[in-house]
């Protein structure tokens, strides 16, 4: 009998979750929303989905777990930790705690679950079906709305001391350079992400008084789609905010080869889809600040899973 | 019986090995010369001394194997490549090139022979005999002429890829700053060694006309051992050129605990008998460099290994 998995990418507004088999098909899937007020409500609604999914897809083969993947996760103990948006994830207070969700949905589904982030999901994600399939030792950047990263070092989830590690959208990019919601500075996201983007856009109208399509739009509303679309009608000042990004971006990667040596780093999210205003800057980049020994040696792969259900795949894959 | 392994550290002049137990007690050692013309010539002279040091342990139990570190060693594959300061480790034309050395040792001995470079050795010195016992998830500094770094995961050193994992000296700790032997600018070791010290006090006596017993000093033969001299006799330049030294380090620690999440970082090599002057900066610029979840959570050890057999130690480690 066919194996099966069922995948949850849990995030601020909603759950989606799906049934996939060990080949990567997404095959039933399903929505709940994640604004509940406490977190037996969360699970219970959780719960009441996974078990109609399983029903729909009991004909088709055997249940093996659950993997799911929510912000703030630690890796190691299946717990939430001072999440700020998520509304069950807070105390009596209204304060964010400690949650062990992996043991709530496991004994509200009879499931076993596995809890890790999006970006290390999203790693496994592509080392199981997508991009990185092979490949056991590699970098992945998710480049949304933040950056996020997973590292799989001989074929395995870096978890670290406490099952924090990866957290290379807040390695120093620019020193004393743009503040970051963290409460540092300069950090790789607040430059390499759509929010970044959308940063570096509104900076570089400010310091030039050229003629942009960019200028048509409320500076405060500018987002990295606007720079995207302005860059693909040969817009200069977007082209050059994207070349700045790869850049940058590259200069990092650099220094993350330096620690791991991957054979490749693999790349997704929104940002992605600007890769043809940013790529070629970037790969150059990371050649012009790696030892000779790496030197146009590292692949850069982009993730070929569906943007759709990437998260969906990338959570299920913590089953096998 | 007691089991006992060889450890061989090779540096460019000479390979010191030595008889070690499980418990790190250095039994017997010996030196042979590195500038052998031909790599025949050295590793025949070396297991001339291997097998001086079997004989002379012998009735003190029975011998394991050799762990040997030596500069360019290709962990994965027990070479050297491409080893710049290595008399014996070149062509018939005097390039550079690939040398066999842990089975042209194995053949000459006997002996299972692993090969790694000296920051690895050390790390996992550290973690059979040394300041790092018990702890899994770490990261080794080596703090001598330049910078190398060992990386410890789950209790295994990474290698990465290629064998080449762990180049922490080589990161960018100054975008655009000192020309490093690499060939790239700003590295952190061309700050946070020896040679880096040496650098930052002439920069230091450029910058300012303040006094300083370092002015004393024949500019071009400055070294980091004056500095300390001079730091140990209240000299506010030489203190202020370990204080930034401390910063620039400290910033570069955080980027690191960043990746792979470590419980503690170790540091060794002859920069750290100056730790009085810099530890302090180094942690306080480490602490506010790091998010939240990290922020006065990661430890920062000394190498406990006695400084002589410190190499031995460490490469001896790679046979348990």
């Amino acid at each position: 009998m066919k194996k099966l998995a069922i995948g949850i990418d849990i995030g601020g507004q909603s759950a989606k979750l799906g049934v996939v088999d060990r080949d990567g098909n997404v095959i039933e899937t399903a929505v709940v929303t994640s604004i509940q007020p406490t977190v037996q409500e969360f699970v219970s609604d959780l719960a009441r989905a996974v078990n109609n999914l399983r029903e729909k897809t009991a004909h088709l083969g055997e249940m093996e777990g659950i993997g799911a993947d929510a912000p703030n996760a630690n890796c190691l103990n299946g717990s939430i930790e001072y999440a700020p948006n998520l509304t069950w994830g807070r105390d009596s207070d209204g304060q964010p705690t400690i949650i062990p969700l992996a043991e709530l949905i496991s004994r509200a589904t009879g499931l076993r679950v596995t809890l890790t982030n999006d970006a290390n999901a999203a790693a496994l994600g592509e080392h199981t079906y997508g991009a990185a399939i092979g490949i056991d030792n590699f970098i992945m950047l998710t480049l949304g709305t933040g950056v996020g990263s997973g590292i799989i070092i001989d074929g395995k989830l870096v978890y670290g001391h406490d099952g924090f590690a990866g957290e290379l959208g807040h390695v120093c990019a620019v020193p004393g350079g743009r503040p970051c919601n963290c409460g540092l500075y300069g950090c790789l996201e607040t430059y390499a992400s759509a929010t970044g983007v959308a940063r570096s856009a509104r900076q570089a109208l400010h310091e030039s008084d050229k003629p942009s399509i960019l200028r048509d739009i409320d500076e405060d509303r500018i987002s990295s789609k606007d720079v995207y679309e302005a860059a693909k009608n040969g817009d200069a000042t977007a082209i050059d905010v994207f070349r700045f990004t790869g850049k940058l971006l590259g200069k990092a990667m650099a220094d993350f080869v330096k620690f791991s040596a991957p054979e490749a780093i693999v790349l997704f999210g929104g940002l992605t889809h600007a890769r043809q205003f940013f790529h070629d800057d970037m790969v150059e980049a990371m050649n012009a600040n790696l030892l000779k020994i790496w030197k146009n040696r590292i692949k850069i792969l982009y993730s070929s899973l569906p943007e759709s259900n990437a998260a969906i795949l990338g959570a299920s894959s913590l089953v096998w």
